[in-house]
């Protein structure tokens, strides 16, 4: 089994920041995040995970009023952030969101070279394509760019970053002071990139990465995701609600997989995943009650309509939901799911804000450690996840609890490592080292 | 006296990397800088420099042999080396050189705010606009930004960086778990930015930084530049060979800070320097020409064209210095100079490029510790300096060699300090806490 930590500042459930146990302060303060990374390389995690958006959620309503108000906002930079971690932590794996939509391949091959260079060997990308206008708009453009577009510059994207890491060829530096000779001109490469999306000569200026390419995740459930994930991931992290649902999409992703020319074991599949842990299945019921009380709606419409980029404060909240399935520009393949559902429940638009805040549709496993482990193995088992991405509800009190109790627990049962074998993250996840691209002499 | 260390690699002598005590492997090794800054921050000094190139050095003859082959080429990312290094300190400055022309203000303002946060309030910006078109090739252009252009578009993008800083005022965030709040929405604000180069709306999506703006430095010496120094920089390293020089540019910019309405005092001045320190000063000569001895003629003009804009390749090396001062696009305030002078003196190509790999003409200062401290100790009283960008020939020996026998003998003379006196950069400078720039709620 392999595990991710899901590093944020409070925690992932919307009012997780309010419970005792979450911190209560500054976002910015590195040694918070240094303790969790800590706390998790000590229970021996593959990897650490940091998500991203480039704006304040201000789609509700027009304005961010709704999503600063009533949960956590602002958040380190992650490449600046893990980076901090790489010098703290020793084999721990590292990885970041960073957007196609809005970034420059050229930038983001450095940062991720760099990581990877800092860390021995740690880096992971987490390529996005980002999800709403308030991102565009910090950008100099008006509207998000379309789902398809998004696409075919993420492929363009991520095949151009994976060019410029290859650019230098792995024994490319002499370093001879007695001859002067400091670099071997013939090991290093433009990589003349003309495409629909970008023109990136190269060479990159930084030698290979020490995993050749830093370890690329993707997020995401819609068609056009698989196609491009199938080919190019190397970690996905679904949306997830049950243990059917996700059996289901790990049959049929692993197919694409395979289809795409691909071993199947090449992708590693870790849905994203709630635990709320408590002594006993009672205790961790109430936990889980009492988080969901802290609730305010309006944090989970917020979040919504920034993650659809579709403004759901237009409609009645107490009106059932609407059917807005054709107007979802943002996450699509998630919230075609999460609105059909609502509707066949026949929610109004305040329960499912209520819903989505308690667990950003993601699966939730409550219970004691024992009863948390046993449904985690009972998801390996079953064909339905290589691993998690785990989401603690609170932090750092949830992220702890799930550390030194469920783990522990899963170590018991064999199924997760007690020592790290190997220094990389490529070896924590079995994945091998790529071959340099043959990028032609000119 | 004010101190930055320039931290390179392998030294700033374009041969200093083949000196004995010259780290000798690699570029990308953290703990090679952590050392650095570690011995730096013992040493008391304000603040690390680190310089950026998008692009390995491809004017020369059209490609990149010259410059791979014969001096040390791949390096960090600046800010993930800093970010990295903000963790491993407590005190010292941290100054990244980041790019007006091929990176976007949100990302900026993002990396900085959040490297400010982490350190404590010691982040520094150097804002450069890059030099060639080896640059522009990696960002979808074919040539370079003209120099007009590269100015009005750096002035737009500093002044739009400042006010991403100032969409959060300092008491935005109340995180009341009892009353659920967590950011006061009305103490935060669109940036809504309209310029000729960039529209972006904002807010920022983190806390202002905890020195209100990171430091400004601006490096160059062209009018240009010192226009749009003169009204916003903070820091400015500007290249003077020569005390002489210096006295008359140290004069007339500080006329012009005063003539941009700010006092003398809100820019220091911090001229690079090579220090070239032994125990005697018959030493100190030995070594100078031992480095020099090393020199390969062709690893200083393959860095002058890439700096230039300009091909010298073009021309015979040993006929004289062509007068090609009409055709540089790249530091020209800089080659403006070292053109004229090296037609003055006569010089063959292959001389100039000899000797600008000796110093990059910055002023060298040559001796024993107690010498190197009286001359720098002269610049101060002669009104040439308000302190230096320290520049060793070779690292880590010759940075080490600077810390530990030249700055004590600055501090018996009592022109450095013994102790820091505050936290933050700003505190080290004597530069005030910028307010907030009035943001008009919409």
């Amino acid at each position: 089994m392999h595990l991710a930590l899901f590093l944020t500042h409070a925690g992932s459930h919307l009012a997780g920041w309010r419970h005792p146990l979450a911190e209560n302060g500054n976002a910015l303060d590195i040694r918070y995040y240094q303790r969790l990374a800590q706390r998790a390389e000590a229970a021996k995690l593959d990897l650490l995970f940091v998500a991203d958006k480039l704006a304040l959620d201000d789609i509700h309503g027009g304005d961010f009023e709704a999503a600063v108000t009533w949960r956590p906002s602002g958040s380190p930079e992650p490449l600046a952030l893990l980076s901090a971690l790489s010098v703290l932590t020793e084999r721990i794996g590292l990885g970041a969101t960073i957007s196609t939509s809005y970034h420059q391949p050229y930038h983001v091959a450095r940062q991720f070279a760099t990581l990877d260079h800092f860390s021995g060997g740690r880096a992971a990308w987490n390529a996005v394509t980002s999800v709403n206008d308030g991102e565009a708009r910090n950008f100099g453009l008006e509207r998000h760019l379309g789902h398809a577009e998004r696409y075919t510059r993420a492929g363009e994207f991520i095949e151009l970053v994976r060019t410029l890491w290859d650019t230098w060829e792995d024994d490319a530096l002499i370093v001879d002071k007695a001859s002067g000779r400091y670099a071997d001109a013939s090991r290093i490469h433009y990589a003349d990139h003309q495409g629909e999306h970008f023109r990136v000569r190269g060479p990159l200026n930084l030698p290979r990465p020490p995993q050749g390419h830093p370890v690329l995740i993707q997020a995401g459930v819609s068609g056009t995701f698989q196609a491009l994930a199938a080919s190019n991931a190397e970690v996905i992290f679904p949306v997830q609600s049950s243990l059917e649902k996700a059996r289901a999409f790990y049959r049929q992703f692993k197919r694409q997989v395979l289809d795409a020319g691909r071993q199947a074991d090449a992708v590693k599949v870790l849905p994203g995943l709630y635990p709320i842990v408590a002594d006993s299945d009672q205790q961790a019921q109430d936990l889980a009650g009492e988080l969901d009380e802290l609730i305010q709606p309006l944090a989970g419409l917020a979040f919504m309509s920034a993650s659809m980029n579709y403004d759901l404060a237009q409609h009645d909240p107490e009106a059932p939901v609407p059917d807005i399935r054709d107007f979802i520009q943002g996450s699509k393949g998630r919230f075609d799911v999460v609105i059909g559902n609502a509707i066949e429940a026949g929610w109004s638009l305040r329960q499912l804000g209520r819903w989505y805040a308690s667990s950003l549709a993601f699966a939730k496993l409550v219970g004691s450690p024992k009863s948390v482990a046993e449904q985690m193995e009972q998801w390996l088992q079953e064909d339905a996840a290589d691993g998690f991405v785990v989401m603690p509800p609170y932090s750092p009190g949830g992220a702890e609890r799930f550390l030194d109790q469920v783990v522990p627990e899963l170590q018991r049962r064999g199924v997760f490592r007690r020592e790290y074998q190997g220094s990389t993250l490529r070896e924590h996840l079995g994945l091998r080292v790529p071959a340099p691209s043959r990028i032609k002499a000119r």
